[in-house]
C-alpha cells in the first residue's frame, strides 16, 4: 500500500469506528462496516487526495475528511443501487450485497446512515482543522455530487424516465462524484476549484466507459459483481455504441484529455504521471494490454 | 399563518425549487415536492426558529437554513419509514405515501435526495451568511440527529434488534431531531448549545407520547395516517405502558420540565409561553381538553 492508500483506510477506519461504536445497534454497525470494508479500488478518494497534494495540501485533515466523505457517499450509492427495487444485485465486491447479507431494511438504513456520516465527518473535521472557512465550499461540492438535480440521486432517477439524455445520465450517475473528488481536493487545499472540473469529468467518463467494457467482456469472478447488467437493464453503454475496441480508444482519449486539462500547480507533473498510471487499472489486464 | 410559519414555507420553497428545477428528472422532482408540500405541523423547524429568536437570531439566513435542513431530514425519514420493507404505510399526511404514489425506487431516491439537500442547503446558506464560522457546529448537530449511533437511522435499526432499550430507541428515533432543532437554533444564533438540549429532549419525548396516544385513540382520518401501528408492529408505546390518562399526564409533565429548562436569554419568557401553547396542539382536541 502506498501513503494515500494507507491514509484513506485510516481515516475511513476512524470515521466508521466512531459511528459504529458500542452504542450503535449491532446489526446496523456490522452492515455499515461490511459496506465500507474491504473497499474497492478507492479511486475517488485517491483522486481527491492526489489533487490536494498537487495543490500543496495545506490542510491534510480537511482533504482526508473530503476523501472519506466521497468514498462513504460512493459506498452508500452502491448499497442502495443493489436493492431489489433497483438492480437487485446479489453480489458486490466479490461477496453478497448488503441487502442479501443483512436484509432490505438494514440495507436502506445503511445507505442513509453512510450519506449522513459523510457530511457529519466533514463537519467534525472542519471543527478541528486549520482552515474551517473552506467547509462551505467542500460541503457544496460533495452534496451537489450526490443529490439533485445533478448528482447520483438524479442519475438513478433518470433510469426511471421514459426518455434519457445519455450524457446527462452518465454525468449525474458516475461523473458527478469524480468531479467532486477533484474539486474537493482543490477546495480542501485552498485552491481555485473550477479549473479542476474537467479532470474530474474526463476521468469519471473514462471510468464509466471502463465499467461498460468490463460489464460487457469480463466474468463476474474477475470484477466481483454480476456482468451483463447494462444489456439486461437496457442501460446506455459505450460498448453498445462503439464496440469494444472503439470503447477502449474512447477511454484512452478521455484520460489524455483529463491529463491535458490539469492546471499549473506545484505538483502538476507528478499528478499527470499518477493519472496515467492509475487509469491503466480501470480495465482487466488483457484489455489494458489492447489499450496500451 | 404567523411569521415563523411563513418563513419556513418560504425557505423550503426556495430550497426545493432550486433542487427540482427543469434539469432534474421530472418524476423525482414531483416526488420530492410531494414529500415536502403540503407539510405537517412543521414542529421541528418552528422549534428551531423559536430558539434562534429567543437568542437574538443574529444570522437569520443561517437559522432559516437550519430549520429547513431539519424539516427536510424529517420528511426524508418519513418517506423511508413508510416503505414496504419498514412500516408499509399506504398513507401519510392524508394522502398516499410516496412509494404508493411514485413507486419504491423513486421513494428510496426521494429520501436520499432530501437527506443530501438538507446538508447542501446548510452549505449554501453558510457561503452567503454573516457568521459562516457557525457552520461546523450546525452541521454536526443536524447530522448527529439523523445518523448513527444516536440518530434516526440508528433508531430505526433498533427496531430490528432482538432486544431494545425503549428510552434509547425513542431518543434516537424521535427525540434526536427535536434536540437538533433546539440546538441548531441556538448554534445559528451564536449561543451556547448545551443548555438547550433538555428542552429538545423533553419536547421530543412529549411529542412521542402524544404520537403514541394518537396512534392508540384517534382515527386515521383525523391524523392523516394509519392508526394502531404501534400495537400492530409490537413497538414500545407510552399508552401500552401507562394507559391513556397516565400517558396524558406524562405528556404534561414533560412539557413542564422542558419549559423549566429554558436557560436565561433575551426572549426566554416569550419562548416559555410559546412552548406551552404549541404543545397543546400535540393532541386531538378532546384529549387536549382532558390534559388541560
Amino acid at each position: 500500500m502506498n501513503d494515500a492508500d494507507t491514509k484513506i483506510e485510516q481515516v475511513l477506519t476512524a470515521v466508521i469506528g466512531r459511528a459504529t461504536d458500542r452504542t450503535c445497534p449491532p446489526l446496523l454497525a456490522r452492515a455499515v462496516r461490511y459496506a465500507v470494508f474491504p473497499g474497492g479500488a478507492r479511486l475517488r478518494p485517491k483522486l481527491c487526495l492526489a489533487v490536494a497534494a498537487a495543490n500543496g495540501d495545506s490542510d491534510p485533515a480537511l482533504s482526508s475528511a473530503g476523501a472519506a466523505a466521497i468514498e462513504l457517499l460512493h459506498c452508500a450509492s452502491l448499497v442502495h443501487d443493489d436493492l431489489p427495487c433497483f438492480d437487485n444485485a446479489g453480489e458486490r465486491r466479490g461477496k453478497p450485497s448488503v441487502h442479501v447479507a443483512f436484509g432490505d431494511q438494514i440495507a436502506v438504513l445503511t445507505g442513509d446512515a453512510l450519506i449522513v456520516l459523510a457530511f457529519e465527518s466533514l463537519g467534525l473535521a472542519a471543527g478541528e482543522c486549520s482552515a474551517p472557512q473552506r467547509l462551505p465550499s467542500l460541503l457544496s461540492i460533495t452534496s451537489r455530487a450526490v443529490g439533485m438535480p445533478f448528482g447520483i440521486s438524479a442519475g438513478q432517477a433518470w433510469e426511471l424516465e421514459p426518455s434519457v439524455d445519455v450524457s446527462h445520465y452518465h454525468q449525474a450517475k458516475t461523473g458527478s462524484l469524480f468531479v467532486a473528488a477533484t474539486c474537493a481536493g482543490a477546495a480542501a487545499a485552498g485552491a481555485d476549484v473550477e479549473p479542476w472540473t474537467v479532470l474530474g469529468e474526463r476521468i469519471g467518463e473514462a471510468y464509466q466507459v471502463a465499467d461498460d467494457i468490463r460489464d460487457a467482456t469480463a466474468d463476474a469472478e474477475t470484477i466481483g459483481k454480476p456482468v451483463g447488467q447494462d444489456a439486461a437493464h437496457g442501460r446506455p453503454s459505450a460498448v453498445h455504441e462503439l464496440g469494444v475496441d472503439g470503447a477502449v480508444g474512447r477511454l484512452r482519449q478521455l484520460v489524455a484529455e483529463g491529463v491535458e486539462s490539469i492546471p499549473d500547480c506545484p505538483g502538476g507533473n507528478l499528478l499527470k504521471l499518477l493519472m496515467l498510471e492509475e487509469s491503466k487499472r480501470f480495465l482487466p489486464k488483457d484489455l489494458a494490454r489492447r489499450a496500451a
